[in-house]
């Protein structure tokens, strides 16, 4: 195996440690998160770092770089408290990733891809229209990650559209019968077919094992 | 397509909510935590939940429920300060998953498995063997969520081990090439292959669109 340690990290080049550190925590989610200015600019950008947080109540969260392209999305979401998530799915791979280019903030990522907007139950937000798995978030809490200065922002799923082809009768979302993707370090995407789901496991039946 | 709002999520079965909800942030992470108490007993509990922070320094964070079997992880973390993260790949799939059954604190998920523990550059926590990525971490920081009193920690990367045929030239880990899993869910697993890389973005040129 090959070996890096603390200090490799900081001798190594910049590109190549944003390769390795960023590939090393394993898949990532593939998102699109939608907001729209209160002057009415929709914008699009491709978030790879959306996490399940809880079910009941349902609440995802994402991290913020401050400094990056996706600081347009940061300030929608706090002056407007919606945004919309949305898997990237094969057919859009090419238009999700330009979404990292940084567009100014009177640009909208809907005009600058063949992505179009889609609007549903009032909700203020543009979802993604060719997306499999669109949810509809309200702005919940956030919090200032001393370790590196960056934003964990929590919210609360508030409606989820699903393709019918993806729920099982259990409430499971196979989420490879629509192609969905997953992102391995900053630029790699995969296109996953589930392979099984594994059993609820209780402790092996030996003595004085469990709880 | 098939939609839901808040009310659907309170009224419906607690094990199709927490099925649906667990599917639709996408495709997660599929490390094996590795710990051991202060009395030295191994741990190992399987965690979707891991994910990117920072690149320099080299952060990562992961989310804990405080009522669940990941509760001797989190103490012998606090204790030690020290744990490992071992990406999943096919091989161990079954015995990974494993390790979410409820077992005593006494107990050690390497006994109850056919996982072996591997020591390495005099760190205190077992990393899985057969793993081929995997990463020492010391515990830096935590954040207790309102939300729903769950547990953010962020730890800082000291070592990382990678089997060689994974590292690209540019420092990019092809996670496909040792079948490294992605989590579906609670239970889903998918063993990816990578599709493309596809090329750092800039504004498309048009008049006007970059910052």
């Amino acid at each position: 195996m090959t070996h890096f340690d603390q200090r490799d990290f900081q001798k190594m080049d910049r590109l190549f440690r944003i390769n390795l550190i960023n590939s090393c925590s394993g898949y990532k989610s593939a998102n699109l998160v939608g907001t729209k200015s209160p002057e009415g600019v929709s914008n699009l950008a491709v978030f790879s770092s959306v996490t399940h947080i809880g079910s009941d109540p349902a609440l995802l969260g994402l991290i913020f770089r401050p400094t990056t392209v996706v600081r347009n999305t940061y300030n929608n979401i706090k002056k407007t408290g919606s945004f919309t998530l949305n898997q990237i799915h094969e057919p859009v791979l090419e238009d999700a990733h330009h979404t990292s280019a940084k567009y100014a903030a009177n640009i909208s990522e809907f005009d600058a891809t063949n992505l179009e907007e889609d609007y549903r139950k009032n909700f203020p937000a543009p979802f993604v229209k060719a997306s499999p798995l669109k949810i509809a978030m309200g702005y919940l809490e956030e919090y200032s990650l001393k370790a590196n200065n960056t934003i964990l922002m929590i919210g609360e799923i508030k409606h989820l559209f699903v393709d019918d082809q993806l729920l099982q009768k259990d409430g499971f979302l196979n989420l490879s019968k629509a192609k969905i993707a997953t992102i391995n370090g900053l630029d790699g995407y995969a296109i996953p077919n589930l392979k099984t789901r594994l059993a609820y496991q209780r402790p092996k039946n030996t003595s004085q094992n469990t709880v």
